[in-house]
């Protein structure tokens, strides 16, 4: 029996009637089972006000296959529902039955609690660009620059850098935000054409604002964009530049916190009685609360109806404001989402992403809101508020579990000790995880990331230019919108996410890996061609400790993506007659014909990654 | 390397300084790692605000054990924490570290979400009393008639019943909830001795509301007693002489709905401006909303400041009242506490909760609320609401999956199937993901059931007499609150709840099982007796799939239990070297003295459960 035996169901049309049903409304939906391993009956268990209720379903066969259909009414806003599989003397006992639970995570033969149901969301999904679409990552000071940045005069914080200087990251060095490369917005302007040619259409920038950093993050307003990036005339040519291509554009604002240049900062802290005194926490002795013990970040308190209105609520919010001309961006990624709102007693969370989210459906037609989670953004997603997360728990993790290179120089993100390499099956067991508590919709709206300004690049990850590249064909072929941050397409290094800050060697394209880059470009033509990439159901087919193989399916189309870390014998799956090869991350790769129903995956020497369409 | 050897937290205090700290709070966690399993180091991981924080922790080596000590700051009300588990050259790669995670349902060695933490919360815990108490639960009808019952003329929705009749039990008779056998409260009071030889010391009576069913749960008024149990005055009775053996009485309330013959339901049905209307769900074509479809059970709506006034909210509430003399309860248990204040897009169940909790606090110095929940109350418990809840998925459920007999005629509760029979493995895996959902306080908090007036009887679903001593072993030595439904100490079935609301035999004394009326005496004596049986650590010690072995531990005080659904082989625990023998279920049991540092626990042809104090 293989896994492609195994019972299934996941949130994909296949499976469901309706990915994005109605409060009110029933939806069926369908679990497969096989021949090879067959069930006797199925019931869908559902919870109607955390009261457990249990649905009948009933069996068509088709082939080797059987689909249980049921209907399951969407009565809570987000509604689980899981599937009690049956079989008779199961245990060799008389009048005993074998009972396993179809979970989100797989099949359980215990009763386990809640959090691994399926889940179905009544709130309204994010926008089809925001799930078909592929995200590029820009940090401005670092991606190109304009003619017009020769002209603009180093401002006094910064350290000015040219643009082929070594990036200086060390964390307790005090130059490390301040050394200025230049990077302006007509310099992106510019590069659009690269940025097609790596086959993105969602333009996402960090910060903008005036800030005095190279990161931005810490603004000294929310009212204009830095002159240093050319003012709110070149973002306007960058978002009209943008959007003439039929593209988007994200901006980046955090709401958990300012800087302490902020011109809310300053005044509450110069004046008591100033107006914005109560956006943040004071105490009576002028000490307050900060992100993570860092003085230069006031935290700002979403428990103040005025910082609520000034930061996120209503069309003059910070996040309205940006959403009109002339800066029309389509939608944000909120920096710290995860912490917004929150501290100690205090959790509001819920309530600044409804209200961001909000905001953006009042301004426009088909806004995107990600929050930024670098943890467990489970129960935070696939509300009313953010449409997604950058998915670094449910996807990087595993996926650098996978792939590192076990010498990589990369240094740790987010705990004291190193990503560890684990074997497929056990990454697979993680993705499985957090698929489930995601949830598969939630899943399919989040971004799929490599990496990030925060992180240590890719090819420094995984240490071989192959690698990256079955990397990227995961990132493109799994639920999830691909997020590339620029330079990972060209394969830029950084052991740190500060080092990852470097620039794009324009001038130097001898340097580009250009092999990794036509990959990018591939991969993206692949997944905007078939929406089984984007919309499809995933079933695992095959994992081993070098392989993790699975089938994208929607409608008649089926996807076989078979990943490996390194050279690996073939193997067989039975799942169809024939095997189109659709694309290789290496040279060869050969259309596959096995006999009857079964197709043969071939023997490869080295790290690859390969998709072929299934016929038959 | 046994079960004991591996690394292991808990919530109880040799593991954890302080089980109920303060929102601010430091409280030091500790691991224990054994020689037998060394690690190299251990992280304690927390959440701040949603963000992952890593502390370190310091070993102590004490023979062959190793305690790591952290500092666990408790920044929110529920704070979470894991620990990561670091080996150097775990994998025999170089410069890599094996890593796993001791999370609350044990060690995994993946990166899986934070539903599986430990978690502290900040919130008050249950009354002492509440937790070191044992609950007996009666059913007023059926536990014992008063000489004042027999002078009661029978209602006219009743059918009379006399006390050796057969109960009526099948779920679409409509005599079913109409078959009145008259007992009543001073029946009860009558009965203390009986209570006390159980070695219980909470009397929690099923609701005494006057009700035209034998259940009452559908009452027509919550402002008396019902006279056919003798009324407010016979109440008062009972709860002064429960209350004069130092011992605690809880009232039932059902908060989710009411009957439809209620005084609030008739008043808001006859009249759209009647001051109650608001308290339910009307449609303008006056249908409304109920449980589970039962249009006599309408649903109470908890959006509704005046409802949430009357029914929980303040000294006057129904709540409040009964509180307070003559009735003076020490608390409630709440029915479809899971349901309430839950309808569709709406969700004030905590609100709820908060309020009943809040409501008691005002009124009693140490009050307890235990909110009923059939299902999954992961997120419902140890927050500022429902101190714990009967705990069916978390107890019960595994319980029943590893002692029914095949052949039960016990019917399913809950579920379209019988509960299946699983081996040893298969159960302690489950209560292990149930104790990680509730967290450890809450688990200590809820109550152990065998079942309840609304499930079979435990001896009829284990079909044995000595099966079901083991299972009231495992109910007194369990983290939990033991909670006893009246008859099953002395063996009393029945086949669904209905059935099991039978008639206590007081005058067939010679149908009594009284080897287990002395087993649960017993079992209740030694829990009073051992402080670990109420407030200390659970290690699991050894478990196949006839056995279930663990040790609770507080201070220097160490309790070894094994449960044996069948008879089984000796086996080895290194981990005393003598071993005083406590009680046994069935007869024999010894002491045990092993060589340097291990005992051997004796071969036995049955089922049985022995409890031994290790000593050295």
């Amino acid at each position: 029996m293989s896994l492609l035996d195994l019972p299934h169901h996941d949130g994909s049309p296949l499976h469901v009637s309706d990915e994005s049903p109605r409060l009110g409304d029933v939806v069926t939906v369908r679990v497969r089972t096989s021949a090879a391993d067959p069930v006797d009956a199925v019931w869908l268990r559902t919870t109607y006000d955390a009261e457990p209720v249990f649905h009948p379903m009933t069996a068509t066969t088709d082939g080797d296959t059987t689909w249980w259909s049921g209907e399951l009414p969407v009565h809570n806003p987000v509604t689980h529902y899981r599937f009690l599989l049956v079989r008779e003397g199961g245990d060799a006992v008389e009048g005993q039955h074998e009972q396993e639970w179809l979970t989100a995570s797989g099949i359980v033969g215990i009763d386990v609690p809640d959090a691994t149901d399926h889940i179905i969301s009544a709130y309204s999904a994010a926008p089809d660009w925001g799930r078909d679409g592929v995200v590029y990552q820009v940090f401005p000071d670092r991606f190109a620059r304009s003619a017009a940045a020769d002209e603009r005069p180093t401002p006094e914080w910064a350290i000015a850098a040219g643009w082929d200087d070594e990036v200086i990251f060390e964390p307790f060095d005090p130059r490390t935000p301040l050394q200025l490369f230049g990077g302006d917005l007509d310099g992106i302007t510019e590069h659009l054409d690269h940025v097609e040619e790596v086959g993105a259409d969602i333009v996402y920038t960090t910060p903008v604002f005036p800030g005095e950093s190279n990161h931005r993050y810490n603004a000294t307003t929310f009212d204009r964009v830095d002159p240093l990036l050319g003012g709110d005339e070149a973002y306007e040519r960058l978002s009209t530049a943008v959007h003439a291509r039929g593209w988007r554009i994200l901006g980046d604002l955090t709401t958990n916190h300012t800087g302490d240049t902020h011109e809310w900062f300053t005044a509450a802290a110069a004046d008591p009685t100033a107006a914005t005194r109560s956006y943040y926490y004071f105490e009576p002795d002028g000490t307050y609360a900060t992100w993570m013990g860092h003085t230069t970040l006031p935290k700002v308190n979403h428990g103040d109806p005025d910082l609520r209105a000034a930061m996120v609520e209503g069309p003059d919010s910070v996040v309205g404001r940006w959403l009109r001309p002339p800066y029309d961006v389509d939608g944000w990624r909120i920096d710290v989402a995860n912490m917004t709102g929150r501290l100690g007693a205090l959790d509001v969370a819920h309530d600044v992403a409804r209200a961001a989210r909000h905001t953006a459906a009042e301004l426009r037609d088909d806004p995107l809101v990600i929050g930024e989670h670098n943890h467990d953004a489970t129960g935070d997603i696939d509300g009313d508020g953010w449409h997604g997360t950058m998915n670094y728990s449910g996807f990087s993790w595993p996926l650098w579990s996978w792939l590192r290179d076990p010498a990589t120089p990369a240094r740790a993100f987010g705990r004291p000790v190193q990503v560890p390499r684990r074997p497929g099956g056990a990454v697979v067991e993680t993705f499985r995880a957090w698929h489930a508590a995601f949830g598969w919709r939630a899943t399919s709206q989040s971004w799929n990331i490599l990496g990030s300004h925060d992180s240590a690049r890719i090819r420094t990850m995984v240490g071989r230019a192959d690698v990256h590249r079955v990397a990227a064909g995961l990132q493109f072929t799994m639920p999830g919108v691909p997020m590339v941050f620029a330079g990972d397409e060209i394969g830029l290094e950084g052991v740190t996410g500060e080092d990852s800050r470097r620039t794009m060697p324009w001038h130097r394209r001898e340097e580009w890996d250009t092999d990794t880059l036509a990959a990018y470009s591939h991969l993206a033509r692949l997944r905007r061609s078939y929406g089984a990439l984007r919309h499809g159901g995933l079933r695992w087919a095959h994992v081993d400790d070098d392989t993790i193989a699975f089938v994208r399916e929607l409608d008649g189309q089926r996807l076989l993506v078979v990943a490996r870390r390194a050279g690996g014998d073939a193997f067989t799956l039975t799942t169809a007659d024939r095997a189109t090869h659709l694309l290789g991350t290496e040279p060869g790769g050969a259309d596959l014909e096995g006999p009857g129903g079964e197709v043969v995956v071939p023997a490869t020497p080295g790290a690859r990654l390969d998709v072929w369409r299934l016929d038959g």
